[in-house]
């Protein structure tokens, strides 16, 4: 059935690169590493960022908007930060016909800038706590980029917070991991286990790491969000001090958080198939396309478009603006109408032909089985939302079901070693190990601890190390 | 009245930063010549996001995002915008820990980078129109920064369309300046003059700029958003060519459109007063805040603080999520509240204290005329929305009566610099002079040419050269 996808089961980096292309998601542009988000792609990254900054602002944080550069200087005040991220940095020499006397970085991430910043807005308790987002673009080198997953430059949010206690960050930096996990259970499908990362793969600068992880069609993991508890790092850094309500002087507790248009990149992985993206309905900015088709030009342009136009409204009303489109790419034959769609990923296709016509119904296909139902006019203001409904929960189980399928646990590391080989997936084991072992494992194997997994405080035997006292970690192979 | 605000009267430039400042809306980076836009600052540009791109949608535009880096060359392939915009140039000369072999520049506008995409993505004329907007940030080295007006970096949206034919694409570039026309004066309640650019003050590549011209509450004008018919020029650039309906190749007609974070500061400097920001209602964030006082502790947390929440709720169903704010700030003394909510510029208070309760009624203060008027609970749905409509006219005919004011005609060049000198504001002026005399006037006189105004066609006697069939031109000293 596929038009200019290779098969998945053939090539499955080709396939990925495929979807993006048929569906018009992105480009690589003239810029190496970069890419240019299409129409199509962009309006996914506003589905995601309109449906995740409600949740933000539902959470009281506002958003800001903090400068593009970075005086290099900047970077060099928190010790890690800057080991972890100046060699990746892009770097602005020359401004204005003139060399510049301190080169400034493009920014990486911007827990540095915003830190000063907030030491010139906090005083006091009373000017706790800040909870301000930021929707932007980064600047990370890549040597081996991959459209959505690894560019140079990516689109992002990142939220930075600041408390005037300790417990209070922590419980921010774990609130705002269950902001992304609900968000991509519930509207982008996917199912993520949270969980804390291990030492070597946390954040440069902060005192702890939680990451959304989720396992793609090839079995392999990639990490989806983060949110970082970054103690006093920051704060003693850059000297965001204040007032404490007994009159003494602290250093305030930051939190740094973000997801990126990666999400793209998971949301094609999760659920795409041969024919194509496949979108959850929650997340696509089309939601069902309506096809009048007929070889009788008369009763397409006087019958059946206008009728199709008047249920695409009707839906619009229940859907949401612009959520409906109408087909009318007369030139096309049928099957090059249906398969335009099909790539793009349209949830629901609505097909008005004569047979319809006369039976005052449309034909629904639903783009993840192609399971068909007919549905009468009357009817299309329930029938849509309910089947919408059922593909949403349907991707979303078929996805959980792959991942609970490809996990599997492990008790030595040669029965980790065998699994990994002939298994793939993710492989849960008890770990005692530090950053040396998890540097030799991944030497061995390729694979790297995702997380440890929240709400799981079980103990045991290290498969690696034989020790007492292991946590329980997910290890996989990961983008 | 007012604190920590410069009279206007006294300091015009030390008016505008103080009501930035009170207001919490930017604050200058530790980057030369950058801003930080604060929450409320972001909040309004978020507003302005919201609205426009809606207006973009409807009339059939769709968003995408480019890269922030241009290879240094690609700027050299029209000739007119390297030489108006390189010296205003940010350059990366390093990344990834390397020298790169060709500069790159941070974008101060995307015509060339998204020319030599739409290269690619146009072949037929089937590919066309093309109608793309991007919101991003763009970078142009400010020797004389001012918040919101001129910063090197700054947030702006560019539209850029490629068209079949030549009438198509100009038809575009005056339906982009009349959407930008109709959301300035009916959103930000701000009167422009619409025109052409005079040839010395066109956009470096066009053919033909349009503008949209303010007049601040200085008199001195401020160009408030740009469209641009670019010909040919770019297509043949950068091969945007395509086969026409007749099977010949033909290259495409382009345009670029934009307008920036640069409309808060017009917002600041056409409505604020010395009390602080004064925000058009309909761009307001936040559009009303209840404010409970008593010096009973007890009545104001169990009967007026429940109240001002209720009725808070019952106003975002009709105003929207997150329009309506409950000031608790019960540390502070009332006095002090309402100044917290004045300088910010909440278009309307609404006081409840024991005598409002007593009444079953709220008391509210429009921000820009003080005027008072008493609502009881039962009438707030209705009340509320008319006031604020109310005060929405009010602002735009007060702007209005102030631009006409102050608007003279000159017949002379004597009358010119006399008027210029004594009154300032907008002079109109027949003129035929050209680029040459454009510099001699500005030289003379620090006036510009801002716009031929649409809509006029009359023709008469140049004040400047004296030769017949000047085109009527509005002068001003700008921003």
């Amino acid at each position: 059935m596929a038009r200019n996808i290779t098969p998945k089961e053939e090539d499955y980096s080709q396939w990925y690169l495929d979807v993006i292309k048929v569906a018009e998601l992105a480009d690589y542009a003239p810029v190496r590493g970069c890419m240019v988000i299409r129409p199509w792609g962009y309006a996914i990254w506003e589905s995601i960022q309109s449906q995740l900054d409600a949740r933000f602002k539902e959470t009281g944080h506002v958003n800001a908007y903090f400068p593009l550069l970075i005086p290099a200087s900047f970077l060099e005040k928190e010790a890690e930060h800057v080991e972890g991220f100046s060699p990746e940095c892009a770097v602005v020499t020359h401004a204005g016909g003139e060399e510049l006397e301190e080169p400034f970085v493009i920014r990486p991430t911007s827990e540095t800038v915003i830190g000063y910043m907030y030491s010139r807005w906090v005083q006091s308790w009373r000017d706790l706590p800040v909870l301000i987002n930021q929707w932007c673009n980064v600047m990370r080198w890549e040597k081996r980029p991959r459209l959505f997953l690894r560019t140079s430059e990516f689109l992002w949010q990142e939220g930075h917070t600041a408390h005037a206690t300790k417990e209070e960050a922590i419980d921010e930096t774990l609130k705002m991991l269950e902001a992304y996990r609900s968000f991509m259970e519930e509207v982008l499908a996917l199912p993520v286990v949270t969980g804390e990362k291990s030492e070597g793969e946390r954040f440069p600068g902060a005192l702890n790491t939680y990451t959304c992880e989720a396992m793609m069609s090839d079995k392999r993991a990639l990490q989806v969000g983060t949110s970082h508890f970054l103690g006093q790092n920051f704060s003693k850094a850059f000297d965001i001090s204040f007032q404490n309500r007994d009159g003494n002087m602290d250093y305030a507790w930051t939190t740094s958080w973000g997801t990126s248009t990666r999400l793209i990149g998971a949301v094609i992985m999760t659920h795409s198939d041969d024919d194509g993206l496949v979108l959850p309905p929650r997340l696509a900015p089309v939601k069902a396309v309506l096809v009048p088709i007929s070889t009788d030009e008369r009763k397409l342009e006087d019958m059946l478009l206008p009728k199709a136009r008047e249920l695409a409204n009707r839906l619009e009303a229940v859907l949401g603006p612009r959520s409906v489109i109408v087909d009318s790419q007369f030139h096309l034959r049928p099957g090059d109408r249906f398969f335009y769609h099909l790539q793009r990923g349209i949830p629901l296709r609505l097909e008005l032909g004569e047979r319809e016509w006369d039976r005052c119904a449309l034909r629904a296909v639903r783009r993840d089985t192609a399971q068909k139902e007919e549905i009468p006019w009357d009817a299309v203001d329930s029938a849509v939302p309910r089947i919408l409904e059922e593909m949403q929960r349907a991707l979303y189980e078929r996805a959980l079901a792959f991942r609970e399928a490809n996990t599997y646990h492990a008790g030595s590391f040669d029965e980790f070693k065998e699994l990994l080989e002939e298994k793939g997936g993710f492989i849960k084991a008890y770990f005692a190990g530090g950053v040396a072992e998890e540097k030799a494992i991944k030497e061995a194997t390729t694979a790297t601890v995702r997380c440890l997994p929240l709400n799981d405080n079980s103990k045991g035997r290290c498969f690696y190390t034989k020790k007492d006292g292991g946590r329980l970690a997910i290890f996989a192979k990961a983008y």
